[in-house]
């Protein structure tokens, strides 16, 4: 059993975990906390970016010698696998760690196993200790690791009546500075943004994460504060919505046009995006969403913000594709203009998309409601 | 200076006007605490219903000759005039009350000048203890005496994309049952509750309070507990909409039929309602909406309820007509189907209606949303 010492410090490692989203993919967000044999606080670290070490690694860096006989609290199964920076199991026993306790166990193939190869040390292994919260920290990773393909959050904001705009089409601006703030916190966190055609061509939009300065550096000698770009994606079938000048093609963030494996794409010679071809939806609404999803997944996306419109939100609720909904309502009503979500295949009531309302949060004027498809949903976007 | 034991009155005062919301039409709702000269309560009484006693004479009633040298709470203004009930300041007066305290100001032309009578009297006379709680208890009926038509609560049930129903029309049920039990609190505290031609015609509404206990009685010898009914309007432009046999005809409720001047109404010769004659709408779309507010004040109504549907809705908020919206966001998704509110007269965002969110609750899977227009329209209302 846990002691409360070690509770407290897993909710520190926990808290650590969170200042990596976003910059950790296709690597967990992971929290490592390493008391010293009295029970006091030697160490500190979290994974920082993919290709840097693990959390236990910093962690244990910072304990030094104080972590002989030590006990280290890590938000998920210390990896058995030598990736990039060798395995932490290894470098727990290497460094006289005498208890491991963790939250969630790894589902990853290649790197489970990591609790087991601690036991077999002769280490005193615990799992599970705030397992709900850790997961919680890390939902959009493991839900990605789980259906093998990234987390997506479709992110809208609305008038209370449900408009996206106004008759004339203006839009700007619905929500206040405060909602629009917590987007770029939302693109921060993401390892891609998503758009659809429609939207690049009537807004020109940007997409890359301003005014957000992200947490602090922890060590000032490692670049790991301030923003982790977003890769910009734009579902352009016929490869025609965005042209050169547009403001998603500066070097702000990296860029990604997916468009059709037969479009013709002469006019994107000289594009300095990536372009992805991806086969055409069953239905002929564009580009096939599963497919896009894979291919994101196998460039190491693992949590995607679906930023719309209206019709790519119809579509990706259709494919069974979000699992979490987050809307920012204004408390504006306009009676016309086009709706925040367009055709989804739903025709009656019984077959809505049922959500469970997760949180109520007020930004300056505006609501923020998040809220995620009820169960049966959630299975379903397995594919 | 007012005590603590006087503004613990005064709180028990307002929460006893509360009781009689839907009830005491057109009158105000009142509540009435009397401190006996050492301070402690000595009676309690509330304005019960239109032509009853008043809230002052209740608890005179109650108070007995522990009145005489106490203190008289009232959430409202004494009145001055001799209605159906004789004025209360008389009473005050004559029951030997010293003291006087009331939190809000009498409006009405007829009724005020209740505490220079008081004062004139010799009594100690203070106003303003808690105003602005007693007058957001008395909201509706200070707004209709204000503005010299009923105030209007728009209530509309949608999902949180703003859909009504999904496409093949299917609305039963959006919300929840928590969410449909607190509509018939709002139909029970107010005078009449309002639908359009369409929504007469597609849902054939009953519009009744059913399932509302309402408060208890508090003196057995007088029936005020249960549910008080509102009037049933139907704004039916050419009397073609309600047929004999439908459930709005019952005698549950009163009915009121709004009709054109020269619509054809031979058809309505045998209707149990009642019916009502109003020009047509400037723009032609339907019965003039200031005439029909103007016609239910003057029947004593000073709260309505408008229940929609949409296209009615949208008329009254162009017209400037809504007062506080409340709307039941059930968490569900369609991305087709009617929307809860159509054309306001908006083409474009800066002419979109601006609400302050006053509040926002949970009622089961539900949120409910309580929002009223910015101050601007507020006044633009007026007419
Ligand atoms: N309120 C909000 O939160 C919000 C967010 C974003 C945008 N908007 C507004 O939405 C408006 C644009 O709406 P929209 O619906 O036209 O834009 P959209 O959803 O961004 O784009 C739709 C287009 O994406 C392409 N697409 C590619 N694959 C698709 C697939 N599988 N399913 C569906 N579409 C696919 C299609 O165009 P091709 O066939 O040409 O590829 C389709 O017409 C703009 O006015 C923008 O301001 C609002
Ligand atoms: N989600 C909700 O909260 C809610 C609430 C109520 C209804 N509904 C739904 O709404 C649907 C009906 O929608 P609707 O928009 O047709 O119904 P509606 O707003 O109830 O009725 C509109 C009709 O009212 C009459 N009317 C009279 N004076 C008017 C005026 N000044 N302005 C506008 N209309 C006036 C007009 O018909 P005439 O010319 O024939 O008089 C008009 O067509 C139903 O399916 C119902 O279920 C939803």
């Amino acid at each position: 059993m846990a002691t409360t010492v070690e509770a407290a410090a897993m909710r520190r490692a926990i808290s650590l975990a969170a200042l990596g989203l976003g910059r950790t993919s296709p690597n967990p967000a992971v929290g490592c906390v390493v008391l010293d044999a009295t029970g006091r606080i030697a160490g500190e670290g979290h994974h920082r970016r993919a290709g840097g070490p693990h959390a236990e690694i910093h962690a244990l860096a910072a304990a030094g010698e104080r972590a002989r006989g030590g006990t280290a609290l890590v938000t998920l199964e210390p990896c058995n696998h030598t990736g990039r920076t060798g395995p932490c199991a290894q470098a727990l026993i290497d460094a006289g760690i005498a208890r491991v306790v963790y939250a969630v166990p790894d589902p990853t193939p290649t790197a489970t196993g990591g609790a087991r190869t601690l036991a077999a040390a002769g280490m005193d292994v615990e799992g599970g200790l705030l397992a709900a919260e850790a997961a919680a920290g890390n939902e959009a990773w493991l839900t990605a690791v789980r259906l093998r393909r990234p987390y997506v959050l479709w992110k809208y904001a609305a008038t209370l009546d449900g408009r996206s705009a106004a008759a004339d089409g203006t839009s700007r601006w619905i929500t206040s500075p405060a909602a629009r703030a917590d987007v770029h916190r939302l693109r921060a966190e993401a390892d891609a943004v998503v758009v659809g055609a429609g939207t690049a061509r009537s807004d020109d939009p940007h997409l890359a994460v301003r005014g957000f300065e992200g947490p602090a550096p922890q060590d000032p000698h490692e670049a790991t504060g301030g923003i982790s770009q977003p890769l910009r994606v734009v579902l352009d079938t016929e490869g025609s919505a965005v042209r050169p000048g547009a403001r998603i093609l500066d070097d702000a963030a990296p860029t990604l046009l997916a468009v059709a494996q037969d479009a013709d794409t002469a006019a994107l010679a000289d594009t300095p995006a990536d372009v992805l071809r991806l086969p055409r939806a069953a239905d002929g609404r564009g580009l096939d969403i599963p497919a896009l999803l894979t291919a994101l997944y196998g460039r190491g996306v693992r949590s995607v913000l679906l930023e719309g419109g209206p019709t790519l939100a119809g579509a990706f609720l259709a494919a069974g594709a979000v699992d979490k909904v987050v809307g920012y309502l204004a408390p504006v009503l306009l009676g016309a203009g086009p709706a925040a979500l367009a055709d989804a295949n739903i025709a009656t009531l019984a077959d809505a998309l049922r959500l469970d309302v997760t949180g109520v949060d007020r930004l300056g004027p505006d609501l923020r409601i998040t809220a995620v498809p009820v169960a049966t949903h959630t299975t379903s976007g397995e594919n």
